[in-house]
């Protein structure tokens, strides 16, 4: 529990910045060199290289040396356990706000509990 | 643009802190004062005030003072557009993994276009 949760910290907190959610978005078109994924960002590349180490350690990504360039690719199944968590929340939440409506329904009932003639 | 960049980059800040995420759960509930919120936390209210400060800048939650406590309330909607971003990496990283696959097909029907007699 406190490792999933540990890694659900790392992916969130890997989330929280627009520069690395860019870099996530365009690893979409296949895996990219990082000369290749650092250009559009306007950042300096060793700039690049820390938001790509923090996605890295989130196993959001995987890096591989490739001669002299490193190759960056996707790692899809890294995203599932955020968007589950969001998904339970959600569901906990909405789940009570139907608990809420269902006791005021009651309660509007037992106020009403007939239509007038 | 920018200002649902940093909106999303506060709510994916907000939730990697786990104690920020169980916050949350909690709320599921329904509106907690905030001493209520904070004792199965083990942390000082002070702390615990800085959480949920987090989380309220976030617009996950929002809070309220009544009398001499202070009332918390989950904000189903503010989880909406950090689920959307995840879904919408998640198709974008599949597309390219169906696009992948269709490309390797071709590939193997250019090496062995017709079955054998």
């Amino acid at each position: 529990m406190a490792q999933h949760d540990s890694h659900l910290s790392r992916v969130f907190h890997a989330l929280g910045d627009p520069t690395r959610r860019a870099l996530l978005m365009r690893l979409g078109q296949g895996p990219l060199p990082v000369s290749v994924l650092a250009a559009p960002t306007g950042f300096a590349l060793p700039t690049v290289l820390r938001h790509l180490e923090v996605l890295e350690q989130a196993g959001l990504i995987r890096t591989e040396k490739r001669g002299r360039s490193r190759m960056c690719r996707a790692v899809p199944v890294a995203l599932h356990g955020a968007a589950d968590w969001l998904a339970a929340v959600r569901s906990e939440w909405e789940a009570r706000t139907d608990r809420l409506e269902a006791f005021l329904e009651t309660l509007e009932d037992e106020h009403d509990p007939e239509p007038r003639d």
